[in-house]
């Protein structure tokens, strides 16, 4: 009664991203195509929600979300959204966090509020690209010090407010802001409650 | 300072998706390259968050979340997620998330709760495919008479605390549960408040 998967095939292969045609079998037995892309090796990755709690040198009052501006080359222009990186072969989704967290923005995790989620898939009409989500506490500095010469950063630490007024500026086509699916949510979920 | 397109160019086509070569320079001034995935068109889509209330014919006490199980092939397998749909040429938002919910489960969608978001991008660093998220209040039957061939659906109607065990059960490997990284976070959200 359900679909088949009869073969899967690179029609298409680059350093960074393979085009995949998978054949399978529809629910009357027909014979189709699905065209997918993949990460060679099936590369998973960390989506950090981070946030600066109020009450310390830092932020003295309201906690803050870390928020970042990132050009994004598929887009040709920047996305408003969360930190997140590739997980390299031989690391772990914790380390990955600690780690992208501080190249993009400069700032320190100080705790994993919850375990990681599992791996949850990001547009699987699209790919098998999986990510994690990662709820951390951070401190620090701000700094683009750490940044790869490919990329091009802004950190901003909102509070709830600021959020709110964010999602209503990307409510105006007129403003062309560009934000983040998942992104998105969290933003909403933050404007509304103020936690993560 | 920041980075500059230079040049956009297929690698790979096919009907559904195109395999895109960007030309850019870094912040240094070096050419690179990067490769990302985009449907031909730039078809954009729509994600329907639905929720049955309480206290009516069909559900008589606590409102319920619209989750579907979907075979996804690019997973080679089920998802678990929330209806969804392209946006053909000439319809917009609403009319796809109405069309769509129908089509996938069978409810009707009585009313948009608030107004759909605007597009946000689902994984700009693989694509600049954009989502719509819409969120509606739905009745009716559960119904798969609507389901194209190549559709494996199943629709689910979860009170909070069904999501809740969703949620846990996921968490385990063991149980090899796929779910959709938006799907996800609005799981996260129904459990912990039982709204959308």
């Amino acid at each position: 009664m359900g679909l088949k998967i009869l073969n899967k095939q690179n029609v298409a292969e680059t350093k960074f991203l393979n085009l995949v045609v998978t054949t399978y079998e529809d629910k009357k037995g027909k014979q189709k195509e699905w065209v997918s892309a993949e990460r060679p090796g099936d590369q998973k990755a960390v989506v950090i929600v981070a946030i600066v709690p109020g009450g310390n040198l830092w932020i003295p009052s309201n906690p803050r979300l870390v928020v970042i501006k990132e050009f994004r080359v598929p887009l040709q222009g920047y996305e408003i959204g969360l930190p997140a990186g590739l997980i390299d072969p031989g690391h772990n989704i914790k380390e990955t966090a600690v780690k992208e967290l501080k190249e993009e923005t400069g700032l320190d995790v100080v705790k994993f509020i919850r375990p990681p989620t599992p791996f949850v898939f990001n547009s699987p009409g699209i790919t098998s690209e999986a990510i994690s989500f990662a709820f951390v506490e951070a401190k620090g500095d701000i700094s683009g010090e750490h940044l790869e010469n490919s990329e091009d950063i802004t950190t901003f630490l909102y509070t709830k407010e600021q959020i709110k007024t964010l999602l209503e500026a990307a409510a105006d086509p007129g403003q062309h802001l560009m934000i983040g699916a998942k992104s998105w949510l969290i933003f909403e979920e933050f404007a509304a409650y103020g936690t993560i």
